[in-house]
C-alpha cells in the first residue's frame, strides 16, 4: 500500500493531537530537519511534529499507523548513516522537547532520562553527583542520548568502559501502532524472557519510538592523564596498539591519528598545539584513568615504555586541564574538519584489534587501486577505524559509480578479518547496500521478519538498515 | 498441528543422519536426560541424540521440522528453571560432543568454543593463557558454557564483571528448520543491524540451537581478597552492601547468606569452617581484587570500616589459597544444601541493589503469612537474591495451590521496586506463569512473535517462557 501524503486534513488532525505550537510546515523546520551530518544529504518531510509528551507520540503513531504515513524520528540530527532522515516524506518525529532527566537514583547508580537531552549535559549533571556515564562520541557536547541509544554509539572510552548497550538497562518504548510499552527492568542482571531491551538499542528507530531511557552508572573516576605519540610509520602506530593490550594494560581511550586527521583539524580549528615535522605519519593519543594517582603514572610511564620501542617521537604528557581539553577538542574535530575539506564519506570499519595495521594497509593498497584519499582515525583501541574517503578531484562518475565497488570490497575484507561495516555509526541509508556483506540471506531474513513484527505496515523510519529488495 | 511421536521410521532416520553411536533409546540416557537441577522434576525424552558436527544438527532439526517432532536441546542440565526438561517428549538434542575450545585468540582477547566445554575448563584452560572469562555460575564445576549462554548466567563476580551477555560478541546457531548461521561479528563494538546475538543469549534454547561461541576475553587479574563478614540483623547485612557502593567501593564478588544458608551448607559438606555464635543472622561474602597488592589490603581495610558501622562480629580476612577456597566452597554448595535438605522452589529474585533490604523484609513476611521456610542467599551486589521456599513440614495442598499465590504476591512486589522475576536463572519451565508479571500484554506479544520469526512450527524447546495461553 503506498504512503498517503499529508493533506490539509492531516495536518489538522496531528494539529489536534499535538497542538499547534508542535506542528511545523514552515521551510526553516523543514530544511532543518532535512539534513544530518551524514554526507551532503537532504530529504524533506512533509511535516516536523515536535511532542510533548509519550501520550502524544502515542496518539501521534496510532494515527499514521492508521492513515499509513511514515514517521521518522529524529535526535539531535548528529548521526552519521542518515538514520534520520525522512527519505519517503511523511512526520518527522522530533524528540527535542523531551529534554528533561527524570531521576537520578544515587542509591542505585541508576538514571531515567528523556531522550533528547544532550549527552555532554547528562554527563555532566551526573558527575555532579559522583556519577559516571562514560560512553562520549565525538558529537557528546550536542547529540541527544536518545540517538545515542538508537544507534548503540561508542566513542573513545569504549576501549574500557563499554558502548552505550552496556549501559541501557531498559527503556520505555512506542510502537508503529502507538501501544506503549516498558522492554525489561531497572536492574543489572536480567534473565526473563527476551531481551527486548538489546533488540531496540542499535535498532536506528525502525522498530519503536524510545521515550524513557534508564541507564546504569558507575563512580565517578577521580583522574587521567593523556599521552600524545607521534609515529613515523602508521602501520607501527597500529602495532602499537595492540602491544599495550597485550602488555596487559587497558586505557581509557586509545585513539589513532593518521597525519592528515591532526593536520586538517589544527588548520580547522586554527591551533598550532601539535608540531607536525614532517615525518610524523600519524599519533595515537592515549588516556589512562584511574583514582590512584601513583599508580596512573605508572600506567603512564609503562605505555610510554611500549610504545618507545617503535620509531616514535618525543612522547608529550598532558595532566592539566587545559592541555588534555586542547588534544580531545583536536581529536573530536577531524569528523568536521574533513567535512569542512570536501565531500567526504565516511566509512565506520571494525575489526578485531590485532588486525587494524593489516586494514590500514588494505585501506591505502584500495585507494591506490580506486583513486581515493582517505583520512584514517578513530577508536584503534576498540580496533574501530573511521575511513574518511574524501571526493577532492574524483570525477562524479568515479564518485557514484566506482567508488561503491572499492567500498564494497574493502567491507569483504573488513567481514573476512572477523570484523564488519559499522562499530559505532549504524547502518542507516548509507550503508543499507552493503549489508548483505556483513549478513547472509538467513540472518537478512530474521532481521525482516522482526523488522515486520515491531511494524507490520513498514510505517517506522522507511528504507534504513535494509537493502530495497 | 499434534508433533509427531518417533517411531522406528524416525529412529532409523535419525541414525541414518547422525551415526548409531549417537542415537540413544535406553533407560540410562533417557532417565539421565529427564532432569536437571530444577526441584524435583522428570520428563522423559522418545529418544537422546549426542550430535557430534554442526551439519548433523542441521539434518536433525531439519528432520524434525519437517515432520514435526519436538526438539529439546541440553547441556549439562545443571538448570535451574527446567529449560532443559523436554516436557513434550521428542529428540532430546545432547549437547555434550561439542565439548572442543576451538580457538584461543590471545593477540584480540577473544575465544571461540563450542557449546558443550565445562566453564570451569575453559576458564582454567584461559588463565594459563593469561586471559580471564568472569561470569562464574556456582554450577561452573559442572555447568556447560552453551547452557550458560542460553541462559544468561551471571555467578559471583558478576557485580563488577557483568554477566555472560557481556562477554558474547557472536554466536553460531542452527535455527529450527537447520538453515546454519552467525549471529554477528568478532568484535567489540557492532552497530550493524538488529542485536541477533543479544535475542539469542538468555533466550533458553527456545530460538535456535548454539553450535559456536565467540567470547571476548580481560587481562587476568593476579590478586584478589576474601573477606567474612558476620551479621546480627540480615536485613543490615543487605544495607551494609549498598553503604559499600555508595563508598565507591565495586568488589568483585558481594555475596549475602542467611545463618540458615550457611548452616545448612556446613553440614552438607561436613566442615565446621565457620563459627557460628548464636546471634549471627547472616553473613556478607566479600571478595575484592587487582593487580596491586598493596591497593587490595587499603580497598579491604576501607570495606572492613564501612561494615564496622553495623552490628557485626569479628571480620575474616581470608587471603591464602585454602582459606578462600574453603568459603567458596560453602558459599557455592548452598543451593545443593538446600536441595538435600527438602524438597523446596528457587525463586531467583533481583531488585535495584538498594531495595535489597525490603525485599528481604517482604519475602520474610510473605513467609509468615503463607507458611513457608526460606533461605536467602545469593549476589547481594547485584541486587540478585536467591530465595529457596523449603517445603519441609508443608501440606501437598498448600505447596501446590496455596505456595504459587505467595510467589505471585512475591515477584509482584519485585517488579513493583523496578526488579523482576529472574536474575540469572531464567524462566524456563517453572517461572513461565509468573511471566505476566513482569511483562505487559504488548511485551508478551512481541516475544511470542519473536518466537513465531524463528521457529513457526514451535519445535523447539517446547512449553518454555511462556505461559500457556
Amino acid at each position: 500500500m503506498p504512503y498517503q501524503k499529508i493533506d490539509a486534513q492531516h495536518l489538522q488532525n496531528l494539529t489536534l493531537l499535538c497542538g499547534v505550537t508542535n506542528v511545523h510546515t514552515n521551510d526553516e523546520e523543514l530544511i532543518r530537519c532535512a539534513s544530518d551530518h551524514t554526507e551532503d544529504l537532504h530529504y524533506r518531510a512533509e511535516v516536523v511534529v515536535t511532542p510533548e509528551t509519550v501520550q502524544q507520540i502515542s496518539e501521534v503513531m496510532q494515527y499514521c499507523y492508521q492513515n499509513n504515513i511514515p514517521v521518522t524520528p529524529r535526535g539531535a540530527g548528529t548521526g552519521l548513516s542518515g538514520g534520520a532522515l525522512p527519505i519517503a516524506g511523511g512526520v518527522l518525529l522530533d524528540m527535542r522537547r523531551f529534554s528533561k532527566i527524570l531521576h537520578i537514583d544515587k542509591q542505585n547508580f541508576q538514571v531515567t532520562t528523556e531522550p533528547g537531552v544532550i549527552t555532554q549535559v547528562l554527563q555532566e549533571t551526573l558527575l555532579a553527583e559522583g556519577l559516571f556515564y562514560p560512553p562520549d562520541p565525538a558529537s557528546k557536547g550536542s547529540c541527544f542520548i536518545g540517538g545515542n541509544v538508537a544507534e548503540n554509539s561508542g566513542g573513545p572510552r569504549a576501549v574500557k568502559y563499554g558502548v552505550v548497550k552496556d549501559y541501557v538497562l531498559n527503556l520505555e518504548v512506542v510502537l508503529p501502532n502507538g501501544e506503549v510499552m516498558w522492554t525489561g527492568a531497572n536492574v543489572l542482571k536480567n534473565a526473563t524472557g527476551y531481551n527486548l531491551t538489546q533488540l531496540i538499542v542499535g535498532s536506528e528507530g525502525t522498530l519503536a519510538i524510545i521515550t524513557k531511557i534508564v541507564l546504569r552508572l558507575i563512580p565517578a573516576v577521580q583522574h587521567n592523564m593523556l599521552l600524545l605519540v607521534p609515529f613515523r610509520s602508521a602501520v607501527q602506530a597500529c602495532e602499537a596498539v595492540n602491544a599495550i593490550f597485550l602488555a596487559g594494560y587497558t586505557p581509557s581511550a586509545l585513539e589513532f591519528m593518521e597525519r592528515d586527521a591532526i593536520e586538517w583539524s589544527m588548520k580547522y580549528v586554527q591551533s598550532s598545539a601539535i608540531d607536525l615535522p614532517a615525518n610524523v605519519q600519524a599519533h595515537l593519543l592515549i588516556e589512562v584513568d584511574g583514582n590512584n594517582t601513583d599508580q596512573l603514572y605508572r600506567d603512564a610511564e609503562a605505555i610510554s615504555d611500549i610504545v618507545q620501542r617503535y620509531d616514535v617521537g618525543d612522547v608529550l604528557f598532558a595532566d592539566s586541564h587545559e592541555q588534555k581539553q586542547i588534544l580531545w577538542t583536536l581529536r573530536r574535530k577531524v569528523g568536521e574538519a574533513v567535512k569542512s575539506n570536501s565531500i567526504y564519506k565516511e566509512e565506520d570499519t571494525v575489526v578485531p584489534r590485532a588486525m587494524l595495521p593489516q586494514l590500514l594497509t588494505i585501506i591505502k593498497q584500495l585507494g591506490a587501486e580506486y583513486g581515493f584519499h582517505s583520512v584514517c582515525y578513530g577508536h584503534a583501541g576498540d580496533g574501530n577505524l573511521h575511513v574518511n574517503i574524501v571526493k577532492a578531484g574524483m570525477s562524479d562518475d568515479d564518485w557514484n559509480n566506482r567508488l561503491p565497488e572499492g567500498i564494497r570490497r574493502l567491507f569483504a575484507e573488513v567481514v573476512a578479518m572477523g570484523g564488519t561495516i559499522s562499530g559505532e555509526h549504524g547502518i542507516g541509508l548509507v550503508q543499507k547496500r552493503y549489508l548483505d556483506i556483513a549478513f547472509g540471506n538467513t540472518a537478512m531474513q530474521l532481521m525482516r521478519q522482526i523488522k515486520q513484527v515491531f511494524d507490520p505496515r513498514g510505517i517506522l523510519n522507511p528504507g534504513k538498515i535494509f537493502p530495497e529488495k
